[in-house]
């Protein structure tokens, strides 16, 4: 059995949704199939999800939101039209929003996951109908239904551990099954959002619950590039990537599948594979637990991200202070910043993180830490950008480093840092913001074309 | 004023002696001189802190010490005879000795610092007395009478704060002053002897006390090689090399001149300079505060040492999870681990330390990380050396790290860990031990040289 989950542009439209249920229909092993709201059908669009944000804040600002929620059921409205059929369910979808809105008006935090969940859900109810109508028996099946219970919290849903074991038997429905993604319901009875990848998410509980054979996310690119095709032309697609790996390069940047979806997969080692719903025939991108690794082709693929923050402190005979290490960690615990990596010398060390978890605490982080730790040089630099090399097998092939400093040396990037060495499967370079662009492109030309970015980039 | 540390083979006999005492005769600068115990005098010979050590061991056990005395006052009289001088003294070394036994016989610790001090005292007694009779007003000092005055705890001696006032006195004298080396008082009235770096401590502390221009650090060499000699066929040497230089390259094995010794001179500014008794006219290598770097040489040195633990650390979306790293950092700190460096990845985290820190606690160690920190994986390897690469302005030049990398690779070396960013002036690198001296060789040639040992190391 294959859970299949569709993207919002996959599900757009009435023709989108053709396409879909195309694909669907076509494999008698696509028996539970996730879907996102209706998301935008060209590139000045708006999604579903953000008019019904639009529609939560007139509410909000106690403004006249009747003309919001007329462009909402205009988006169903076409669908429906689209799609020839009875058009009674955009009442219900109408009554549905102001039921919300009525009775939750008081409790905001409430009012926004319920009003957001009517993406997905007036989409996975009108699909359910139409492919019905059309001969395969299909259902809708709420999330509620489906068991997928969660915490209580708004907009920070968790899957409770005990849902998997009742998600299993939505193995016993006969017919193709139409859920939902995004969100699930509390024990409080309260529709609460997933707090990031939602869809993605849904799709990967169930999956991971039904024991799929394969968790196919289909959305609009045929798979997942080696490098950022926003930098890169026409990059090549990656065939295999491990959990591992795909978890490397989402940290610095890569968002075609988000790695919090990739956690209820890990443990039972359920595969996906990222596919294009406009090209269904294209084999796409396989995420999996293990994968065969030719030592020639060990770079998997190439990410860099902007926005991380860099404390350098200098400390002479720092290493012989027992602790010293723990107590600028503690200053940080205070502040509740997170810190991701902490590259060290003999006297100094580095403390790096995300910009956003340090921003506006900045000075008062740094006095504290001169403060407690008596450092010698302590400076902070905001303009940094980690490029990440990922693959499998990397540390075992010598030489692997010499390819990458090389191609940075020759694009005359210069590097604040280099971290390997915890993780067997990948490289991280700090480098200016600046340089982000030409280090992904010489880093990509010269380790999977062979070819020298020197006179590009002087 | 200079203050000049004489080492161990630069006294080890009468012929060494006037070697030092021509130096230190033909510069009224040098006013404060330090010497060590008598050193070996050939290949197979034994130091007399050595023999001293033996000593003790006999007197420990109730084994008759006689000889081994013997053996020990024999080398003063070698010396004793080799200057023609008269051999009173002699008697006044046995009868210290003795002195010394009877006394501490029941505080074994202050024994032992007491017996090891006298390798040096009985040194500067006799150079002084042939200095002065050979008709240059020259002086001893003891380290009481010089105000070295230190920590109480036996052979863990801490120089205190107020003693460098007090030592500034030394200026007052007119003679020429020999002091010796490796021990100070403490205010209690006990011998106690330095932890490590010994006499060159001592030489440390009496330049910044007295302010000298300049420190001068006799050895047997003619300064700092830019690598092992061990290794590389007659290595350059270092002209310059600043402080902060100098403690990355002692962290890693340079041992030419203690890095406890550079702490205070550090603050003071000032300038050391490694010189070889056996050719004082060669320039000998400078350490100083701050020097002019040369863009086109940027590597200072090349150090290598073995000895190196790793344990590596896996746990699925470990940087979600707020205070790990504090937690594991928790295990070793109350195991009394000291660790040098943590590099980390995105799911996991190396903690990178001495052998002889974790050696004999290891299954303990991992043990409780495990249990505490709920890994996924958990290794440790003892096998690893640290190359470390050390200039300043190093980071200011693109290519530093292709370069090095590339010979690495050239070599067939694999890199266990790149650590690089806190430190603005190294590069470190994690290697297999067996790989440690192959390092050295290859980046030495590489970087000095330009030439590329592919084939030397297939």
């Amino acid at each position: 059995m294959k859970v299949s989950k569709f993207g919002g542009s996959s599900v757009s439209d009435a023709k989108q949704i053709k396409k879909v249920l195309d694909i669907v229909n076509e494999d008698p092993e696509r028996k539970i199939i996730i879907v996102s709201a209706p998301g935008k059908r060209h590139k000045d669009d708006i999604k579903t999800t953000d008019l019904l944000i639009r529609l939560y804040e007139k509410i909000q600002n106690n403004l006249d939101y009747q003309s919001k929620k007329k462009e909402i059921i205009q988006r169903y409205a076409d669908i429906v039209n689209g799609l020839n059929m009875d058009d009674a369910i955009l009442t219900t979808i109408d009554e549905t929003l102001e039921l919300y809105i009525e009775q939750l008006s008081d409790k905001p935090p409430r009012l926004y996951d319920a009003l957001l969940s009517c993406g997905e859900n007036f989409n996975a109810q009108l699909i359910a109908i139409f492919n019905n109508s059309q001969g395969t028996p299909t259902r809708y099946v709420s999330p509620k239904e489906a068991c997928l219970i969660v915490t209580d919290l708004p907009q920070q849903a968790q899957i409770l551990d005990s849902s998997y074991t009742d998600i299993y038997k939505l193995r016993n429905y006969k017919e193709k099954l139409i859920i939902p993604g995004f969100f699930g319901v509390s024990q409080q009875n309260y529709i609460v959002t997933f707090p990031r990848g939602g869809s993605d998410i849904t799709g990967a509980i169930i999956a991971r619950s039904v024991r799929a054979s394969l968790y196919e996310n289909f959305t609009d690119v045929s798979g997942i590039y080696k490098a950022n095709p926003n930098i890169i032309n026409h990059p090549e697609l990656i065939e295999e990537i491990t959990y591992r790996e795909m978890r490397e390069l989402s940290y610095a940047g890569f968002s075609v599948f988000h790695d919090e979806a990739l956690q209820p997969l890990y443990k039972d080692r359920i595969p996906v594979v990222i596919k294009n719903t406009n090209r269904p025939n294209d084999k796409g991108t396989y995420i999996l637990h293990d994968r065969e690794i030719d030592s020639n082709k060990v770079i998997s693929g190439i990410s860099c991200d902007k926005g991380f923050t860099v404390i350098n402190i200098k400390k002479y005979l720092m290493n012989r202070i027992v602790g010293f290490t723990t107590k600028i960690l503690g200053v940080l615990e205070e502040f509740n910043i997170s810190f991701d990596h902490i590259p060290s010398g003999i006297d100094n060390i580095s403390i790096i993180m995300r910009t956003n978890q340090i921003n506006g605490k900045e000075s008062q982080v740094l006095n504290e830490i001169r403060k407690r730790c008596k450092v010698d040089e302590l400076s902070i630099d905001n303009d940094l950008a980690i490029l990440m090399i990922v693959g499998e097998g990397m540390n075992q092939v010598v030489g692997t480093a010499s390819k990458i400093t090389h191609a940075l040396s020759e694009s005359n990037i210069n590097l604040i840092m280099i971290n390997q060495g915890a993780s067997e499967i990948s490289m991280m370079f700090g480098i200016r913001e600046e340089d982000a662009e030409k280090a992904v492109l010489s880093t990509y030309e010269f380790c999977y074309h062979g070819v020298c970015l020197k006179n590009l980039c002087q």
